[in-house]
């Protein structure tokens, strides 16, 4: 036995998917060497005229887009909404969109409507970003300006690093647009650090979080505001790494319907974050436990959550708009552990690839 | 035995939400003689300035207004989007929303956070719209206009006649914004008369279509463009009055991460009109199908779906942005019939109420 060919180094299952949540601390740190390049960005956006955003994107892409809104209205004041790629693209409908800024998201600048949609806007007078992680791209090449996300080889398919830099790059962008660029990239430092001192208690003990929750088909995540963001892309990763039937909702919404679905294995996954909304998500949460559903609390509010289950708290950051980048990561965690407790690879979800070309 | 006093009639389950969905042609009629009052709301609008359009809204109301990002961007070439409440309400952003439309759907007229929406949206200088079921509700005097649903009472909990008078009307006011009122007008009449002719059919057939889904506890439910409104609505269907995790995307998105998740026991509806959008919805049903998962097929082109399990076609409407009115039918009524098939009660769903206070 010790004569043969020692075996190629074969990647352990959701190797990569971990790697890359181990890495956003640095990927934060290496997009924050582009300061200077999106401060330059947001000064061009402003001199185009109005405050009024359009952003695009698939997936988690559209995801980064949710936060986006929030990320524009409250640090520049600037009206923000991810448009309807359809309309424009397959629809055709021929808007006035000088004074707009296009932001096109995409991890691989390949996504074939994102792309149709930046031609498109940028000809009908929109001043056109894209943000990607390739700076090679055709997207990068058919924008008028370009943030790289800096992240990284991203070899796991299903983002996790591109979706958090989007969130940073996003911020960067706004508070720039809003005159308070630096103290937001000064904030975003700190968040690194932070993320250095969270990430590896909580990925020690999440595979115990995890194993309960193996033979569970569906759960509701719950956020609004700024982390309704959150609640789309930890659903996401749910999806797709661990084919669960995942479904994000504002805390509000739950009351308007979904809520008749919750009973005792249809557990919610809530993220209260210390600021206004946090009373909807602790009344969303009461909804939860009075149905039966069980109940997992993460964020920086996450002690605030009565009668959780399972409580996975993130440090506070030193504004409350950043909180979904640290949010995000219990999330991410459990996602990974979830899908080795199930017997699949986050890394390779069936039926995916990492650049998807869909129409 | 025959002595015995008559006991008091009572409500077959699921009755009153049977009857709603039949009494949506009557509601459309009803709807279309308020046809001068929605003209001169919109003539309101029009003379307040540049053509921006917040809808906001929860639940059903809140699917609706996906539709109005359409019927205002087709219609009238006017910007229309969903709007953030929480950013407005929760985190007081103070934007200027002179020159803005701004349209609150709440069938009750006294969702809470809605209603404080319009107050700040008023004060911030908005045109404001309530759109509701109740004239002398509250939203009704907040708002600078309103526009009657006339949907007349709706008994069961789950909305399905004043979801589709919600469509109506903001096709309606879109078209007037747009100078195209009189036509748009003329095709709702149609749409009520192919309504009329369709709903007993379906109605009759629906029942053995939905027996086989009855153990199903998850879905996607795939529309894009016009009907990704139809595709939310119908998922909140499901999981308010079947307990179904069902979970709306468009059809590109499926590609983004989803569809690692369907298999054999994840059904996916798809709807198919026949626009622009359709190749879309057509690659989408090709991925689910590759993937083995049960494949419903909806909409006025659902036999351009190949190889579906299930057809359910609805009749093509005098143009294209009508078909969610026509497309929304079946899934509604596959709704009722489930749960019946599942012993629910879909006119009273666990821990709902028809006035929803949520904060």
């Amino acid at each position: 036995m010790s004569v043969g060919a020692a075996p190629l180094p074969r990647a352990e299952p959701g190797e990569h998917f971990l790697a890359e949540i181990r890495e956003q601390p640095a990927a934060l740190r290496a997009l924050l060497e582009h300061e200077d390049e999106i401060a330059r960005v947001a000064a061009a956006a402003r001199s185009r005229g109005p405050a009024f955003v359009r952003m695009v994107g698939h997936g988690s892409s559209d995801n980064a887009a949710s936060y986006g809104v929030y990320a524009f209205g409250l640090l520049a004041r600037w009206a923000a909404m991810r448009d309807s790629i359809t309309l424009t693209v397959h629809y055709g409908t021929d808007f006035d969109m000088s004074g707009c800024t296009a932001i096109a998201l995409s991890q691989s600048g390949q996504t074939p409507d994102v792309l149709e949609y930046v031609v498109r806007a940028r000809r009908r007078g929109a001043f056109t970003i894209g943000v990607t992680n390739d700076p090679g791209s055709e997207l990068a090449r058919e924008a008028e300006a370009v943030i790289p996300l800096a992240a990284g080889a991203e070899r796991a398919v299903a983002a996790t690093k591109t979706y958090f830099t989007q969130l940073a790059a996003l911020s960067l962008l706004a508070g720039y647009a809003g005159g308070v660029g630096p103290r937001v990239a000064e904030e975003l430092r700190v968040v690194a650090g932070l993320l250095d001192d969270v990430i590896p208690p909580l990925a020690g003990r999440i595979a115990e979080v995890a194993l309960p929750f193996a033979y569970v088909g569906r759960m509701f995540l719950i956020g609004r505001g700024i982390e309704f963001a959150t609640a789309r892309e930890l659903a996401l990763k749910l999806l797709e790494t661990c084919r669960v039937g995942a479904q994000p909702l504002t805390a509000t919404d739950l009351a308007h319907g979904p809520v008749a679905a919750v009973d005792s294995l249809f557990p919610v996954w809530t993220i209260a974050s210390d600021d206004a909304a946090l009373p909807a998500v602790l009344e969303a949460a009461d909804r939860v436990r009075a149905a039966g559903g069980t109940l997992i609390a993460s964020g920086d509010a996450a002690d605030r959550i009565a009668g959780a289950d399972y409580v996975l708290s993130t440090p506070r950051p030193p504004s409350p708009l950043l909180a979904p980048l640290l949010s995000v990561v219990p999330g991410q965690l459990f996602a990974w552990a979830l899908a080795r407790a199930k017997g699949l690879d986050p890394d390779h979800p069936r039926g995916l690839s990492k650049i998807t070309l869909a129409r």
